[in-house]
């Protein structure tokens, strides 16, 4: 029997011990969500980067550079975060530079762990079946927003988790876990309304970025698992 | 109106700003359940430290030193941390140093707000009407576990804050609060099950030490607010 843990936010992931666990990075709105698009249109690699600074560099050496930060665009960047930018004639056999507020910061955290996976509502099912068979330890890891803990990444480890323990092959002792699930349970009769408490829903729509929201939460879009390997993410499977 | 906002664990605690906020620290099992304890039975001072040589250190000079880790009573303590032990005879009038696994710290870590206060559903409704007939924003900090979440702190912070926002004094654009008070929400209707899967309720089982816990979720034992003042917990009201 595997054994499965969720961090809450990125603060709390550091009392974890990731070594010899699948840890599985979050980030609903929007990061973990983009990068299964990029996978399902075509992307080859994509390259997270934690700094400004070093996605510049990137930049001026020719890559394409998708940067934003509080959730807009940076200037020098080629995109800023929505999924709906990145159509396979964008972005199909190529190499991707990325870094978001929150979400490529958690990807790097994860990497203490051998093996990071990243998921979202849109490759839910590949994720699921992908962790049930395995004989791995499983760590989830939500991106939350700036080291704090939000709802959209809580509710999808509590969708992910109570699969996960239903089928047979996982348990928990972890209070965190326990609660995702209830969260989920509470959540998942009526999402759309749900959805109005989230305070990223919010800070997006704000921007008029908040078009996203409802393809978010749609499941199974790809069946790419994006994984870390080498500083990049490429397509496992 | 005044906002209310939870860290759910001490390594969220720094991502929020305490300053000029009401900091009000929860460890249910069982810190502040003892504390409260304590002044409901006349103690006259609280000194909480954070490292065992402080509260050795304390010891050699005389001091009634209440010290536990993981639980457990440490050898040179006078008392370890269940509440049954502080009775008026033991306390009254009396300093207590006191060092605990999660508690003390996050007393510790709260000092960086102007006012700190102790609350835990024995003293529940004297710290809901305190808050809600002030002036001041409010931070509830959940002491968790080793830097962790925990259910039972979690679950008092949802009862807090929806008591105080449904007074109507009180608004939240939380993910957290919203997390707590759902949770709360699904825990209330039949705690003694609910708290079936909590983490922690296991480990004092193991320690023969679980007789607490029906004691640490009644409501109203004591109208003692503990506040921190220099250094050293005293009773405000």
């Amino acid at each position: 029997m595997n054994t499965i843990e969720v961090a809450l936010s990125q603060s709390e992931f550091g009392c974890f011990d990731p070594k010899s666990k699948i840890v599985v990075v979050v980030d609903i709105l929007r990061a973990t969500s983009v990068i299964c698009t990029m996978f399902k249109n075509g992307v080859s690699e994509i390259i997270p980067v934690r700094s400004i600074d070093e996605a510049k560099t990137y930049k001026q050496k020719g890559f394409m550079v998708v940067a934003e930060r509080n959730g807009q665009k940076l200037d020098f960047a080629d995109f800023g975060n929505s999924p709906f930018y990145f159509t396979p004639d964008k972005v199909s056999g190529k190499t991707v530079v990325y870094s978001t507020t929150n979400g490529t910061n958690a990807i790097m955290e994860g990497s203490k762990a051998d093996t990071v996976i990243i998921a979202s509502f849109l490759n839910f099912s590949s994720i699921f079946e992908f962790l049930k068979g395995g004989q791995s330890d499983v760590l989830i890891l939500c991106a939350g927003w700036k080291g704090k803990f939000c709802l959209e990444d809580t509710i999808f480890a509590g969708a992910l988790a109570y699969s996960l323990i239903n089928s047979g092959n996982f348990t928990t002792i972890c209070d965190s876990t326990n609660a995702a699930i209830d969260l989920w349970k509470v959540a998942s009769p009526d999402m759309h309304t749900y959805l109005e408490k989230v305070a990223q829903r919010h800070r997006l729509k704000k921007l008029g970025l908040d078009d996203v929201i409802d393809y978010c939460f749609t499941m199974d879009q790809t069946t790419a698992i994006p994984v870390l390997k080498g500083g990049s993410l490429i397509r496992l499977c």
